[in-house]
């Protein structure tokens, strides 16, 4: 089965953006960029939802290179570029599906509804964090409400010298113990 | 000048108990007992909000053993119990002035409105955060929005043996450079 891996950088008041979509205060680094591309290596998926995908369109990257890209909507009727697939079915079954086939692992990209929906549906895999120090006070949130707990295990931490810290949990699965 | 520190237990994503005020959730083992225990040793003074009070009391410990208790408040009148001190004054110039006092260090107990206030009012020095594994999906919000951003440094991040990791920042003051 393939791996199901939500991964973001977060403030440590989890947000992903300032409230106008601004990420000028992440920070790259080269030991950043390492991990990064050690990750990337492990995907040949993303699965992005709507607004995330806007987002990545209005500074002009709509779709990652070298990996199928998947953007989930409930409104949108059309492929809205060609390096992108829309998928306007139910997002859960849809990435259960994927993982059932072949393939390496696939990246859930921003928070939001689309991550809660997956969290909810228990076919999120892995959670990735690379948590920024500082408190944001506002804007766009990492983890919407969810209607239930999702239990987690530590699977990697990884302090950096810009004073990010990598946390890495696997998702305790509810239907594990039936499979 | 004595050290403010605000320091929880937190979810992943950032409650500090359920809805209800739940904490089954938390998990307390030896080592956090003797991380709590030499923290203790470390401060002589606490600092809460009327909800973080009223929910102790409900608890039947309405103050901690051995320090000083203040419950800053802008709706109670008078004293709800002996062992706290009530604060009806303007809780940022109230630590602010503690702050220049001798002593030991002082701990900002709960989140929520008082170390929003904090926070902004810039009187806050450390924080640390005991991430539990689990995301409750719902709750008592760690973080309310601020108006302004906080700056911080990390200065410790020890994973625990149950998959815990104890988080703690230094906040980097807007007034230090003017000092």
């Amino acid at each position: 089965m393939r791996t199901v891996t939500f991964g973001v950088a977060n403030s440590l008041d989890n947000f992903i953006a300032r409230a106008d979509g601004g990420v000028d205060w992440l920070q790259w680094t080269e030991e950043v960029a390492a991990f990064t591309s050690r990750f990337w290596k492990t995907i040949d998926t993303v699965v992005m939802g709507r607004k995330t995908y806007e987002v990545a369109a209005q500074r002009g990257t709509p779709a990652y290179p070298g990996v199928t890209n998947y953007v989930c909507s409930r409104t949108l009727t059309q492929n809205p570029a060609p390096a992108v697939e829309l998928v306007t079915e139910d997002a859960v079954g849809f990435v259960a599906r994927l993982k059932q086939g072949k393939g390496k692992g696939i990246c859930i990209m921003g928070g939001g509804q689309l991550a809660a929906a997956l969290f909810e549906g228990d076919v999120i895999d892995e959670v990735g964090l690379n948590v920024h120090p500082v408190l944001l006070g506002s804007g766009i949130p990492l983890f919407l409400p969810m209607q239930r707990q999702i239990d987690l295990e530590l699977s990697e931490h990884q302090p950096l010298g810009n004073g990010c810290v990598l946390l890495r949990y696997r998702v305790k699965h509810r239907r594990r113990a039936a499979a």
